[in-house]
């Protein structure tokens, strides 16, 4: 359905009089569209019903030498858009980059440069190098449309893309955004793939392995369908929105920082790409492999340990799928000149108790002080990804990672480094010992006698949330019992705890539908064969 | 990554409190989101700030016994919603059916109940009948987002769904309706996949069939991304837009109508997909098939005659993609008992003369009116249509029905027929002798001599769109030149008629790019073996 191309040149009175501009003045609306360019025209604007516009096409809107591409919607309030208006939302407008009341002229847009190969990946082609830049560019500047982007996300899942692709894909998202360099050889980082609720090593492995001397300037994610990401937790005790200039002044002083990614633009695209692939739960190895890798290069990294858990509801169910899953990392960062290695971790459950911001933040200072009360699986996991990431230094022997991590930790030293980075990045005010969790809780509670069988990752994710984390910081759930455990009748599960009535409520709801736990037979307790 | 069911029971404790709302004063937000239910909060609210809610997080909405959902967008101007407030943008507005000013309750939605069906279809699985049922039945009562929409079509384009499931969702879709029953043993209608400018047969093919006494009650789209549907077209004749128990009496009456289909609520689950379909041009046999064929069933038909024309820019380019495209429409008509005669035509180009509202009735009127000046490929093509459906009456031998419809359009029976049906549905004053085109016009010159080796269907199209057309009926692009014929350098190809200057440039723009005619040899102009 592409035009044909016509070798027959137009008439020479046709070329005058190019430039057609219809004027209106620019009008920020107030809506946050999410990462999506949304253009307000008055239904009865002389230029909305002259030009064959229809709502949700797309439109070209022009002045002082800017352009951006919207989505139309249209308006019948001279409140929100009048007839000589063109309303632009929160994204748009600062897009844009001119004053509310500047004259601009809006036009039907050219589709996307790209729009032929995302067609082509629609219609079930493959994508070259060329293809993929040019379909992450124009993703990246806005100009692709909600249903344009959720068209890319849904033709390029599961077995949509060859590996030689998703290494293109991650290549171009490299490409789309800025890339940092630490002028250093070995510039190292952790990351896991996803899915187990409390599994907070990062702000432990973090200090570990920068109080041994490694370069780890850490970025993170704040939560997408979790309850806490690593920078939500780390704001409990620090600033974390630090702009560029300082956070490479904490690097160079203290050899790590715990900052969150936002500020630093490293591939805008996938940014974008996660509005759509978050509402439909997509998260397959042709994206996460993509989203992943292409951070860790554009942050500089040379060196990754990658932790994936498998469990019954990890985000990955089974050895099989874990190893192509492993393969395919492995195949995209060798090609793209990056030490990955891959760790299949245990994934059944929770990792330590506290399931929210401040809760999560509670364990993290349990384990850096070795207070007798920090969850010892939180520790064992921190100290052996720590060891895998010691041990990319070539002056350290394979299998000594884990003992030097532990000195480290043991003698204080982690905390030291942590405190510094802390101080660094602007304390906050915390206390660990009583930390200001929701006041208003609920307790769930055994109603038969046994042994933990089954927790739930998704579940508990979800009555975490409900509660309100990660938006309310003290909110989430604290777990009493962990696999394995014994139980007698009455026992406390896990306690709740919110700010709100309403959250409270919302979580209440979910533990009635289910609890998250199971309880049965000892020998009823699944196994997992993985290294930890 | 679905919840593992929890065979424990949640503690009595949890039980109470089970009904927790979040009251709201509704407000009506005069925005056309086209089709997405979209709920507006301010970032300030009290339960935006407390519930964790997330732009485009889909949010339920209750009021008075309904319910709706909606996709979320958070506002800061208290001119659009104020803190107390909920606003609902205009289609969410009207399915809540309450007032402004009504006490409203929101929470965060449970995803739609087909959710879980549609991650299946993106995963790359088989769904059975029971799962189009539900996805279906879900789009048309509008709980599916922008996004999930687009997911379902891009996950069920080109070779995603086999023949099987194409059948269910076209049974999905009639389900997701009306169906008219009309209490006859013979339903007849004409339709034509589309992608050709001017092939306006069924305004000819209705009152030819009708005054042969069939019973053809024709319910047609308006233009979706082409510069006139039929029922924009037959608009400019009479009116189109009746109430159903009109169409019924005038049906009753003249054994046939004219009328546009939105008021019938026939499919609607259909036109709701197109609007994500339209923005990514698809328009896979999986997608069409249960479209045309599921309007059909709906609108009570028994027998279709369906076109597939087929050139180098038509929607079907080659002669084993249309068979492959006809044994599908087959298959899934005998599966629906509806008979269905396949004819595969020649699209090689626009048929008639005008393109575009106003036009295209100047050229039906000048057929049905005998007139010398009538475009005679329009009146072969109407002719063989409808003869093809006269002979679906059991009393008539095949290869009789040309000769019939020819005596109907000669004698003038087919004119009388369509004078009734105008003034039946309201006629409108419209000289097709002297139509009134849009007054600003150029024309498109021939820079060579020799021969029309090539129309492009598209950029013809493009061309009339960008001139008005189908908003302003005047305008539009009217042909001299067809297939085959001669010209010498500054003959007339095209005149272009627009009523706004804005749109004169726009198409001017285009056709300055390419004109859409290729002029060369003789031998050069592409053949098609078609049936007509």
């Amino acid at each position: 359905m592409k035009p044909v191309l016509n070798t027959q040149s137009a008439p020479d009175a046709l070329k005058a009089q190019n430039q057609i501009t219809s004027k209106l003045v620019l009008r920020r609306v107030a809506i946050d569209t999410y990462r999506e360019n949304v253009a307000y025209l008055h239904r009865d604007c002389a230029i909305y019903r002259a030009e064959g516009f229809q709502a949700l096409s797309k439109v070209e809107v022009r002045a002082n030498g800017q352009h951006i591409l919207a989505t139309l919607n249209v308006v019948d309030d001279p409140a929100i858009v009048g007839c000589n208006e063109l309303g632009l939302s929160e994204d748009a407008f600062l897009q844009l980059a001119v004053d509310d009341g500047h004259v601009v002229s809006v036009s039907q847009a050219e589709p996307p440069a790209s729009i032929g190969a995302l067609y082509r990946k629609i219609a079930g082609e493959r994508l070259g190098r060329k293809d993929f830049l040019d379909i992450v560019r124009d993703i990246a500047e806005l100009h692709y449309s909600k249903i344009e982007l959720t068209a890319f996300v849904v033709a390029t899942n599961r077995d949509e893309l060859d590996r030689e692709e998703v290494y293109f894909l991650t290549e171009a998202m490299v490409a789309s955004g800025r890339k940092l360099d630490w002028h250093e050889p070995l510039v190292v980082d952790k990351h896991c793939i996803g899915g187990i609720p409390g599994n907070r090593t990062s702000m432990l492995v973090v200090p570990i392995v920068a109080a041994h001397g490694l370069l780890c300037p850490k970025t993170s994610s704040r939560a997408i369908t979790s309850p806490a990401g690593t920078a939500d937790t780390m704001e409990v005790l620090a600033n974390v929105e630090l702009p560029f200039e300082q956070l490479e002044e904490i690097v160079r002083d203290h050899r790590a920082c715990l900052a969150w990614g936002g500020t630093a633009n490293l591939s805008p695209a996938d940014d974008i790409l996660i509005s759509v692939e978050r509402p439909l739960a997509i998260d397959s190895p042709g994206q996460m492999v993509p989203t992943i890798l292409s951070k860790k290069i554009a942050a500089g990294s040379t060196h990754l340990v990658l932790d994936i858990p498998i469990g019954p509801t990890a985000k990955v169910r089974s050895m099989p799928e874990a190893q192509r899953l492993r393969r395919l990392f492995e195949y995209v960062a060798s090609r793209i000149h990056l030490s990955l290695d891959v760790v299949i971790t245990d994934g059944r459950q929770p990792i330590g108790r506290g399931i929210g911001p401040m809760l999560e933040a509670r364990d993290v200072m349990r384990v850096l002080e070795n207070d007798p009360e920090a969850p010892n699986d939180l520790r064992q996991k921190a100290l052996r990804l720590a060891g895998r990431l010691i041990e990319c230094h070539p002056d350290v022997r394979g299998g000594d990672g884990f003992a030097i991590a532990r000195d480290i930790l043991d003698s204080g030293r982690a905390l030291a480094k942590m405190n510094a980075i802390i101080a660094a990045q602007g304390a906050k005010a915390f206390d660990y010992h009583n930390p200001p969790l929701g006041l208003l809780t609920f307790e769930v509670c055994a109603t038969e006698a046994g042994v933990v069988i089954g927790i739930d990752n998704l579940q508990v994710a979800r009555i975490a949330r409900l509660a309100g984390a990660p938006k309310v910081a003290g909110a989430g759930v604290d777990l009493f019992r962990k696999l394995g455990e014994a139980v007698a009748t009455g026992d406390v599960l896990y306690r709740v705890h919110a700010s709100f009535q309403s959250d409270l409520g919302f979580a209440r709801q979910a533990c009635a539908k289910s609890t998250g736990f199971t309880v049965g037979e000892t020998n009823a307790v699944p196994h997992v064969f993985v290294e930890f």
